[in-house]
């Protein structure tokens, strides 16, 4: 931590800084500067110390600015953890070189729905089916999910296709439901910062699938994959599923494919893309799941439905059956330029 | 509801978009142009079948635009409750031309810092008393709040001194222990699409403090407040705490109070302003309150600390108790000049 | 400027870092840290030597990261100049302690329409009119501006009614021209960084009225006035006229009032407040404009017309003849409340 | 153009609505609706029709919502020349179906170091030359270019090694000499609304490489290139290169590359992605360079430096001759993959 002086500060102000970290037992060095001098603080602290540190330092008139020097990820930052994290969700894979593809309907909406999904997931060669039970809407007035009764269709169409599943879980006391029936809890991008539930989430050992909130920083991603991690759980996928936009003329979020690369360089946990609600308009899906591919990305997530037109939620952005295998099938080509499996 | 033809769009195409439009037994009306038509939908819909319009025609090719035409918010708007609503929570009233000042500390830390900080409330002339007892952290490092020790320090602090209180709640689970130990229910900005804490905070009666998300428009605000509205429990206060920053150097977040008189012209329900929240830096809070009054604010929360040096959390941003004190005697006059009561 | 180490650079690292800085004749000075160590550069640097030094460490792959330690801003910042610049333009003196309202329509559009809406700026007791010769539109088929001929209206008016005049300059060819029919240079929000345009104003000596740009940082809004400032004129105001809005439903901009009291504490110059581009909703200026007053600001910017229907741009801002004036009786009010003369 | 009703409209305001509208010209269709009625306009208006009638309905206070139906872009736009545009520069071709690579230095700094960059960009297989003689700088103290003797020296090179080139113009009066000595005029993020600008360049009939500006939507970005367009001039590049970030932790801008699809389905002039200003940060150049090509970028904007480390501007987002050699044969292959030639 560095602790920048107002310009003239005077020494008496400097040992007040000074005196407010040795009180604290720990050791404060001078910097020596012009215009402005400055405290640093060459040992490691906790992230408590740094918080207290940081806030009564801060309310000192004479104190400009004050800078973290170290990481804030401890458990999903690669400084500590440099090799790659494998996550196992059922017979899936995520971070393994194997690239994947996650298809499926953004509700589930009867069993015949789903189960003619599946077998279109399946027949275009994704390998894990995304459905959704609990839904979170902007609106009451929206369709809610089918809850409970989605879980079990997802459980029995899973065991009749084989397929993994992954279906999103909005609260705490429902992650035990949730895992039961389904092979991933998804933590939806409104619930990045839902704390109790990531806890739950980590408690439960099951693998999660954590969405970027559509305004969260980096930082604060990594630091909500740190409350999974911190429970003793490792099994932790990251999905950018795109950042505000300004301007909603023409899609509805920014897809970030930025965050792609940044990501790899800071963790070694697994990313995934989601365009179909990174982007919100059906047109947009394939190329910017290719570009994922090329990017670094260790998957997708894609929306799907069998019959768009009929989609109870969010049919404007799916693809539908045929729209979904062409793009598996160019998904794997370019997968396989790059030099991954699919 | 209106669905825009791109141009060139054939009668076929008209056509397709009418059956679908009459399928579900809804009149359409096509709108002649040049270079484009149009066809709308003179009655009034419900929130799933303009959801379920919206995707249907939105995937159409030859359709390039659905703009809605009616409002999405039916208990929250002006529309169809036009008187403004007061909201009553232990003996403070919202919304009923009496200026609300919210003070105390971030944090509940014991019982000795809360009663020092109601104390101090007290003798300013505030009337609520907010405290954190559950706090929704970035980093799972940092203080998580006392938790039920904390609530019982503000209810034992309540009756000693008199003063309502509000604090957050975070999940579903602990709305009933809250809201037996406080006057009222925060849900704070992170919280704000957390919908079944909404709907839960709806079913309790309890009035509801609701902070708007830091990337939330005003219709999604306006949405979530719905959520609550919708239980049955009319009883729900708006509180503006600040959008998401482009530019942290000088502020964390930027304090919207434009969002005051939008809201007024949309609702009915009283809108609060948080600047110590709202800007996160100490020297903005006073001014930026004082704006709040004059753009048409009911109220404002203020963060104090008694001693803020040692606050546990965020006291770069509270008002020692001197500061606190201050701004409510220039609070008081300023909300007189402006015809209100304090 | 601080230079901090990735976790476990080497000592060899330390020396590369520490060399590069010594070859510019500048002396190092190496931090400990655990887990970091760092480099720090007491010594103070001009702005080409740290973009330099940023350039060059900034590559290294051992680096983690640079702080600056200085302010950017040597002529606009309160640190080396900390009495406040009073601003006088024609007869108008801004940051005298004196609230300046400055209104007028969008765009001039003839003699008989300005001249109506100077008799009315002058009745309501405004004291600087301001007008559109050269407008910048988003599209080319957007009405332009009279131009040179509206220049000549400006000044006839500005003699026959004795009020000071602003209009916008938008290229450097045409700061002389206006220079020599108008009493203050607008720069627009679009133009804050056509940086051979501020490099032309500030050689004019007329004084400047600078626009903050709807994406602009406080920094890259003062380092823009550096610009004017550097050329040897220290005439410059600053205004706020709203940032860049996620949320375009209710505003189309968000007016940023928390920017004046940052200001203030950063910088000497005077700050004006536009609400009326600054949200865009003739409803929103009253209630902004007078939060203007109370957090701070030293005037506001009002767009009226004598007709708003009748306006070729921007009518649906612009107050009319008779809002104008209560809202004039208004600021004097509150101003006066302040402790300000208006 | 339909003007929405707010609810409870009179049958007077509907008329008064006609009114205006009849007054014009024009001739207004009545909408039936539940809660709310509409007045639809079927004809085609002009621009100035349209921007006249939406302030003056704007402002009445019984008109809820005004909504466009007609595209704003007439020249720039696919529906009335669906046909590609293509592009030539010197001998370059954009928007062929061959991916164009353009390189270079962010300043001209000398010739040796220009003819350097030169002859390994030829050597990478690029077949365009970039480079800097005016430069746009936040700070009136950084380096702010050769100016003419960089664009001497541009040409000399560009006469060497025979590749195109191209450099940014920053104001109406220097078009004339950029023209001369380069094959493409680049008009910079800052200065995308710079509109003297903008029509000086359409008139020389010089191909016009435009940035996007960061806060820029994509309707105001085509907008602008309109203003070029509209001079009769066809030749424009439309370059993706970044928007605001709201997180500037790890890049300095976010590139948009949903803006290339977009873009694609809008317009027919040919899409340039600069992965260099557009991220900020060299690591990320190639991922991001990459995922342009199977976006559906026509080429990309890369900059690079024969020593990074000696840069004057910039230094930390440009790639060495190595990596930018190195990514070039990557693009090649991508290209290819893709079915581009490069």
């Amino acid at each position: 931590m560095l602790i920048l002086m107002k310009v003239g500060a005077s020494d008496a102000q400097i040992d007040q800084v000074c005196s407010i970290i040795q009180n604290r037992g720990i050791e404060p060095l001078i910097l020596p500067g012009e215009p402005r001098r400055a405290v640093g603080i060459p040992a490691s602290l906790s992230h408590d110390q740094r918080v207290d540190l940081e806030s009564v330092l801060g309310r000192l008139d004479f104190v400009s600015k004050i800078t973290q020097t170290s990481s804030p990820f401890k458990l999903a930052g690669l400084e500590f953890h440099p090799e790659k994290t494998v996550v196992q969700a059922g017979n899936v894979e995520f971070g393994s070189g194997k690239f994947v593809v996650i298809g499926g309907p953004c509700s589930v909406e009867s069993y015949e729905q789903f189960r003619k999904a599946a077998d279109q997931v399946k027949a275009a060669g994704a390998t894990m089916l995304r459905g959704g039970a609990f839904k979170p809407r902007t609106s009451p007035y929206s369709f809610q999910g089918l809850q409970e009764e989605g879980l079990a269709i997802m459980k029995r169409v899973s065991e009749e296709t084989g397929l993994a599943t992954i279906t999103e879980v909005m609260s705490a006391d429902k992650v035990e439901i949730v895992a039961e029936h389904t092979d991933m809890l998804q933590i939806g991008a409104r619930s990045m910062q839902n704390f109790p539930l990531l806890i739950e989430a980590g408690k439960s050992g099951k693998p999660v699938f954590l969405k970027r909130g559509p305004s969260a920083t980096i930082d604060e991603f990594l630091l909500a994959s740190e409350y999974v991690l911190n429970q003793g759980n490792p099994n932790v996928v990251l999905c950018e599923r795109g950042i505000l936009a300004m301007d909603k003329t023409y899609m509805r979020n920014v897809l970030d494919l930025n965050s792609v690369p940044v990501l790899k360089e800071l963790t070694h946990l697994p990313v995934v893309v989601d365009p179909s609600h990174g982007t919100g308009v059906a047109s947009l899906v394939a190329p910017m799941a290719k570009a994922a591919v090329v990017a670094g990305a260790d998957g997708v997530m894609i929306e799907m439905h069998p019959d768009p037109n009929e989609a109870l939620s969010d049919g404007s952005q799916a693809l539908d059956s045929e729209q979904f295998s062409a793009l598996v099938g160019e998904l794997r080509g370019l997968a396989e330029y790059c030099g991954l499996r699919i």
